[in-house]
């Protein structure tokens, strides 16, 4: 009872550890890691480099051992199971459950993969190889394959016979699942009921037929929607053919959906690489280029663009003081606008009412707003600038800009999501770039008509 | 099993609801819905007014009916519940567990919550009332109270008397909760382990004493963290003196998890209200008006600014041409350098290296970024302009752009962070607006200074 705290990972922790790594102080590092949980000695060894964390782990029992390599996160581990040569892999991957075990090898090169996986336990090889098949982003390639099946026509307690026999296999369930001889799946009975039924009692008295299953081809991302819609802590995984072939539990899709929400994140701030603070300033630099350059590229074509209207900048140089004006309300309005659109492709359910209905509603948001925007601007630059003619000119081609940005912006997520893209991209530099432009252009033909 | 498939909400199905609806066809709906989801008529009734869904509802069981009372969104319910009278509302929440029944009665206006609340079951009444002391984002505001208590003297048989005793009341468990005589928690004990044990062994032989609580002050997105962390089903809740009040089941931690990435996405994009593309014409425009408005004030800031180099501007025009290009830098460095801040402050379990070695690490990545950038710039503009004095002024002014951008985009976030904010509002127009204004001051700065 001593985990109500957590651990607390501090700086003078960090470095006495790495004195005592220095000095392969093997006593120090036993005790200190003693009463800690495995979750927290991962967040420690992220501190040091995997040679270090390899000597601190070989201390450690098999089993936390083996808990800690599955708790790392997928880069870390990438290059962390380089040190380890493939027998001491195997020993900690079979102690793994078959979704994690085939994590790690799909991480493995090639060759230590092959060769990890024929010295696995026969049954968890057989399992890893099946669930190798799919892809990580579909049930399949979430799924674990331990689960307790039970049949219909057995009594509670041959029920609770077969929990016994594999309680040792099967580390986490909250459910049996009952299938028929064809492994067709036909429901469930939870462990609740299990525990509150009479032992003599048939499952299939008790079954709760009305389960929500998933195919293996389901989308990650559509099974957490399902798992948050039903409320669901497990969801039996089925074949093509309605049979039972392995089950997701909550914490996967937990997973799945802070990654969804990392992703979208660096989507929208133009970051192209799954990258962190922490590492390296090249990793860093390089993960960031790309949007910059695009950025730059549009502002270039902006740079060319202005070029053409040189004459007209040079008589009434106060066109130029509202670039900024327009084209940050552009890029605002755009990334706005899919934004929204990103939240109902992520939240469906209700009903959609086509794309006419959408821009129909759209388009009136926009009247709206670029109504009272232009308003504001109009009596601003008066009480600024004074009355000129420029003033017009700037308030009509922002009402244009709001309406065409906030097109731009609903459509440009709805055609990546048909293209098989994740529609966050245009919440991002991407909208900004596009309704730069978009906006020069309007502002600049505006000039041309009534300047 | 019938469920395999999720129910489709067509528009002809809504459709055909509505007119039975509109000639109150009992008969139609009944059977429509027989063998539908609670949770997928919530998705269903987001369709129709609350005088229609509470026809719908009023002709389903109370346990159906309930259900989906609790599955509506938090606006959509307060909305509805307005047409229910509080004798039907108790009704409804005396189905309910305690955390769900709290957060209906906080939905409530004061008088209606008082008369409910009177008339709830007595144990669930006084259930409610300790809950509704926390506030909604901290654990005890999330949890619920319905858990199975045993005590550590006990025998297994025991505590299968003590689950099936409490079983009708607590809908969802996954393990037994052990408690001194004080009321302590001690540990727990998982259903799985209840079942392969044998039922005269005694609760303290198999308790699991390392067990995760957390108190109930602690905030909701650190529960959510620590669930995450240490892969858990559910966490017990204990007050300051250590005593178990109540249990937090990883569903409510998903809601949790799901509201703050939608949280982060709308401070990102600028919207500044809960809304959805669905919501009227009126709540868009009301939730976008705010940060267009302050890019507005930004734009307007941005024209007076140059509108004091007139002089210079119109004399070379190609300086005008150059002022997108500047501020779509500024802005994009700055999200960019904001966001991974932001996911530091989310995810942390580094070592905080401190705010110097932070600044240290994003100064190298602005160096590097900015150096590759004004080189491309620098080249750019001699193919497209020819050799001209303001090239070098841009490409300088770009290289200062990029690293007080960079500066600005990390120092925000970890300030807001600090006065109690939200620190992913600084990844928004927030951080745009700022980066244009001082991205427009640098250059015209370096131009001063140079040209």
């Amino acid at each position: 009872m001593n985990k109500f705290a957590e651990f607390e990972l501090t700086k003078e922790f960090r470095d006495r550890f790495q004195l005592a790594l220095d000095s392969r102080d093997r006593q120090f590092i036993l005790e200190s890691l003693e009463e800690v949980n495995p979750a927290d000695i991962t967040s420690l060894l992220y501190e040091f480099n995997s040679e270090e964390s390899k000597y601190v782990l070989d201390i450690l029992s098999i089993e936390v051992r083996s808990q800690i390599i599955n708790d790392l996160d997928s880069d870390a581990r990438k290059a962390f199971i380089g040190v380890y040569k493939p027998f001491e892999l195997i020993e900690i991957i079979n102690l793994l459950d078959s979704d994690d075990a085939a994590d790690i090898l799909n991480e493995l090169p090639v060759k230590t993969s092959e060769e990890v996986l024929v010295g696995l336990d026969p049954l968890l090889k057989s399992q890893v190889i099946d669930l190798l098949r799919y892809d990580e982003n579909v049930a399949g390639g979430i799924m674990a394959k331990e689960l307790i099946k039970a049949r219909d026509t057995w009594t509670v307690v041959q029920c609770i016979e077969e929990i016994r026999k594999q309680a040792e296999q099967v580390t986490k369930f909250y459910a049996v699942y009952v299938v028929d001889d064809a492994d067709k799946l036909l429901g469930r009975v939870s462990l609740q009921q299990l525990i509150v039924t009479d032992s003599r009692t048939l499952v299939k008295d008790i079954i709760d037929d009305d389960v929500v299953a998933v195919e293996t081809y389901k989308e990650d991302r559509e099974v957490a929607e399902i798992m948050k819609k039903y409320d669901l802590e497990s969801v039996p995984v089925v074949n093509v053919h309605g049979q039972l072939v392995g089950r997701i539990t909550i914490d996967d899709v937990v997973d799945v959906i802070t990654e969804q929400a990392e992703e979208d994140r660096q989507l929208m701030s133009g970051i192209t690489e799954d990258v962190e603070e922490d590492d390296s300033v090249w990793k860093n630099t390089r993960a960031r280029l790309p949007w910059l350059l695009i950025g730059i590229f549009g502002g270039m074509l902006s740079a060319r663009f202005m070029g053409i209207f040189e004459l007209q900048l040079a008589k009434v140089t106060a066109i130029a003081f509202f670039v900024p004006l327009i084209q940050a309300t552009g890029g605002n309005v755009g990334i706005q606008s899919s934004s929204l659109v990103v939240q109902s492709l992520v939240n469906p359910g209700f009903v959609d009412e086509g794309l006419l209905g959408r821009l129909a509603k759209v388009f009136s948001v926009a009247v709206l707003n670029g109504l009272f925007l232009s308003i504001v601007v109009f009596a601003g630059t008066w009480v600024i600038f004074g009355n000129q003619p420029i003033n017009v000119v700037v308030s009509i081609a922002l009402f244009c800009v709001v309406i065409f940005a906030s097109f731009i912006g609903t459509v440009t997520p709805l055609i990546l999501n048909r293209l098989g893209f994740n529609p966050a991209l245009a919440s991002g530099p991407f909208i900004t770039t596009t309704n730069d432009l978009l906006g020069l252009a309007i502002y600049f033909l505006t000039i041309h008509l009534l300047l």
